[in-house]
């Protein structure tokens, strides 16, 4: 493709390059469709996309369409967790050039915004996050084999790094920011409930920030043993050992901090039964109503903090993998091509047999 | 009292003084018994008390026989709300002496547990709280017009406060960690949902902490008048204006710091709309299991922090009190004799008629 | 003036304003300058300016040229604490209209540099704050009779309160700010070292902000006087008293927090000395090269803090005044016409005469 | 030992053990004295030493008698960084057995003063600190072949683990206290200006808590060679790159967190240049008056925070070391028998030769 390039440049009048796209149609519609790639203009950059990880947001919309109030009203491209190598860039691009592997990061806040200029710019007021209808006109996503974004977006992946491994620097960010939610974690005892990706990847990210001890809890054993690879040393399966917060309730509870990432109340419960007194609970997984035992929550003095996306963990995420201080490949399940994308999408929401499922991009274009 | 008490020392053997106190026998049955009034010890202090106020678990004592898990299993004194006049002192008390107005703690936690040790000594292991059915044996409250107690537990109070604003130390005290426990306040926009005893006065403890702008939330006008008298300068009467929660919800929300003291989860749900992100939501208020909307919580990176009792905002209360940094006069319903102490708490649990009502022990001694 | 404004619209070509603007020619070289007072563009502003404070940092262009690296370099126009009545606006201007009264702030941070994006706009790498030297060409100041700034520089301040009095908002920030930097005063027992405008200042900005008791130490009985009116409870004359420390050295030391506004280091020095362990000094007078006490820092495990101008604080500020909640009438020493800003300036040189001495605009445009 | 203490047990009297005690008798005096061992009392243990790491306040005791007012009036053991094996347990005693290797924690507070009551035990008002000279009379080290030390001393080191490197517990936990003094790490730009053995051990703290990138600073290679073995990437030497900070000037500075373990004024200094605005500087190593330049402080809004000793550290220092989370064979320059102690200290006070040096007490024994 990028020798296609410059032939249609010596042409004069470059081709307009075509791409492949993986659209949420409606509930259960997915399907692939031709866009024209685009061109990076000023300050923007072209990338052949490698891989993108499907994720729990993905999932939602192929199955009912949206989540909460949040609801297509019109076809999207899907997704968010891409990783590619860069094969153009627009004028005054400085930082990235063709052939660089890049992670790309799917939050554009616009800088402008209050939240913004309180340094707080995942809550911004103007977001356009990839692949979300919290909009009208919806966003479009990064599932596509050709992506046209801004250089700022873009953080330099190490020669050494898969580009599979890049594609997680997405749901690694915001397990990087349920981690900075808590405040330090050095010497802490740390629980972990729900160990889907973003919980997983929790583990890993707790333990980087000094966390004396992980123990993670979840529904399935497959999950646990991959929370096991990612630094978790006390793992508990809640189905086969129901009550076993009890065991950490001695005088009021154990655990320093709790990242609950299932969104289940009866894992939000548990942990709270287990934290000690002023312990921190950060919400990251994203659910419904939830009935919390006020009186717990009370008598305990714990907190309960949320935890949305991410800003400069992305960064962060980025360089801890190009530094090998995360191994993420107990995570990935398996890599499908765009063809296949439904199997993935089927694969990707059974917990027993899938963490990490991916899209193969590459193989789409060959 | 004093006074016989030196006549008896002169024939050689203390007359052992009888004391009045305020029993809770079973549930609706409330019985004056006349009890050994005791002793000082060394570090102890005799209090005549003057004024005892009602507190919701006293009240749930009396309706319900307890809260939550916690049940009377044998009669208790009730009270831990209340303040006196030195009229002996035990060998090394060197702080107070016979004469002097006191506020007295009813918080006696160990002094040795992990948490005591830890700065948290309202965590305590072996909390000994006045009037509490947590432990069995329950521990004795201090409704009685005679109490020997700890010198350490006495705070002393100037001499122009009047007796019935110091017997509200406690629950200023509750209210004043309840503002710790939110950070600095200075220069925030702060929300007071329930505007009983705690709520009415976490709007004064928001004033002195620095709040730019208190409004408060209640169901009846009375209350409402009232938070005002404290300090509040909006009130909202959420009865008549169900929807409140939407004038403040522009750019995803305005309040900074939430103090819910209402345990109503209709109260924390329209609290939670009206949040600005990373707000942070004080539970002071006890209640049962509350339906908490995660989804916001997460999306708008809330806080929610539970607030017990207190510590060393005990001494703060009485010294705000003594400087004339909070005027307790609007909380004050009225007083009554122990002999009408059931009219009292029927009274104290009418929320259209009732602030904060008063035991007057003085009364029933003369 | 206004009306000349409307006057000149009618013939259709404006008359050019003209104002009189105070200008540090060289360092004791004063003048009164005719300047073209410039037209509200899109969302600006023309303040008829009332009062104008004399800062610290305007007696040392006066005295010295400037202070530490920073010198004028060519003739600049003074001053950045000013408070006037809007006189016209731009275009597209909604919060003031012509008439109101307005404290205007002087710190005009770019909103996009990083540290803009990370809520610290007082660390703004392009900051433009009136009558500062820091930068070539200097950006000029607020001492005129007639302003253009932009809307959002204007705070809305009450009828009811005197210009003199909303000039002061602008030193008030800075006290607002240094407090903020101590994070939660309830209840902390303060020191305030140093009692000229900021320090007097901070001595109300700390009462605000719910200090228990405020101590304050000065050179001067003079500014100790206004010091008490401002707050303090304590007061100690540190020429008269020089071992003043030892007092407060029991127990490893007294004082949770200190605002040191002097600059001077046998202040600070003293005030290590008496403060407890993990005390937090705020640093907010800017001085020289000062030797600290190592030792003393790391064993009862200090910590100092800087504190550099303002920023939300100046709105703030406003309110608190506007809502009488700090009484400014102790800090005013006089007003002066600006064709006596010679013996203005001289007279805000001398502590035993002098807290804040302002320039009165309106007179001098009489 | 321990079949020799049977055997008297044995006779029904039990042999006073002797013991060897590395005695300063005066500046520049190191006598080796025999002692009697003493018998572990109730909760207690004796503890036969393995190995005692060289401090640096043990060196300033040998060369100058003491350091800043702090003077040894007559004799003392030294010695404050041991370990060893236990060897006998008194009664009551649970945590530990005969066999088990142990770390001694040197520190003693007293557990009822108001610092310990309010979690910070560090700053004890009684500390019975071993091998120190703060009161008179002394409290003596750890420097003999065989302790008497209380159960909660006793850290359980794990069987893998070397006593030397169990001997570097106490020096970690000084090294981990200062990172948790600074606060959450996770991402942050750390700098460590002087690699003594503190900072060495801070540069291992500081990866375990997190920090994304570290940059140590000394003036010796030999020291930066080990620092970069502890976790530092990237390794100045002050001496020849004199002007080091200009490169970090840029943008107001580029890190975020200080750790100055040298006590000198110039590595303070260039790094307060090199610092970005809100920077944290934790002064770990005890140094004299240093020059601050306060107009950086200041303007940077720079914290200076003090960090001494450690409390609940010391349990994670064992933990991490048994974990195998920080690998301190570059730290270990060699071990000594008590009878070439001298030789052991002047080689301990030579920077470029060396950074632990360890007494070995068992090679003594023997």
């Amino acid at each position: 493709m990028s020798s296609a390039d410059s032939a249609d440049a010596e042409q004069g009048r470059p081709m307009r390059l075509r791409c492949l796209c993986l659209v949420i149609q409606a509930p259960d519609d997915l399907r692939v469709v031709e866009h024209d790639a685009g061109e990076p203009g000023p300050g923007q950059v072209l990338v052949e996309v490698g891989f993108g990880g499907i994720c729990g947001s993905d999932l939602h919309y192929f199955h009912h369409g949206g989540f909460g109030t949040v609801r297509i009203r019109r076809p999207m491209i899907l997704g968010h967790e891409v990783a590619g190598t860069v094969s153009a860039t627009g004028p005054g691009v400085a930082r990235v050039k063709p052939g660089d592997k890049v992670a790309v990061n799917p939050s554009r806040p616009c800088g402008e915004c209050r939240y913004c200029l309180e340094g707080l710019p995942n809550q911004c007021l103007d977001m356009r996050f990839y692949g979300s209808a919290m909009r009208d006109p919806h966003v479009e996503g990064a599932f596509r084999n050709l992506l046209v974004c801004d250089e700022v977006q873009c953080e330099r992946v190490a020669g050494h790094v898969p580009l599979q491994h890049a594609a997680l620097a997405e749901p690694f960010s915001v397990a990087l920011h349920g981690v900075q939610r808590a405040g330090a974690l050095l010497g802490k005892r740390v629980l972990v409930s729900g160990c889907g990706p973003i919980g997983a990847l929790a583990v890993a990210a707790a333990r980087i920030h000094g966390a004396a001890e992980v123990t993670a809890v979840d529904l399935t054993d497959e999950t646990l043993v991959i929370a096991r690879a990612m630094g978790a040393q006390v793992t508990i399966n809640a189905v086969q050992d129901a009550n076993w917060s009890e065991r950490f309730r001695a005088d009021k509870g154990t655990f320093d901090v709790m990242f609950e990432c299932s969104g289940n109340e009866r894992a939000l419960r548990a942990g709270l039964d287990a934290m000690r007194p002023r312990g921190v609970v950060v919400q990251v997984g994203l659910g419904g109503d939830v009935a919390v035992p006020q009186n717990l929550v009370v008598a305990k003095e714990l907190s309960l903090v949320g935890s949305f996306r991410f800003h400069a963990e992305f960064a962060l995420a980025v360089r801890l993998i190009n530094e090998g201080r995360v191994d993420l490949r107990p995570m990935i399940t398996g890599a499908y091509p765009l063809a296949r994308a439904r199997e993935a999408f089927e694969l990707a929401g059974d917990r027993r047999r899938a963490m990490k499922v991916l899209l193969d991009f590459a193989a789409e274009a060959a």
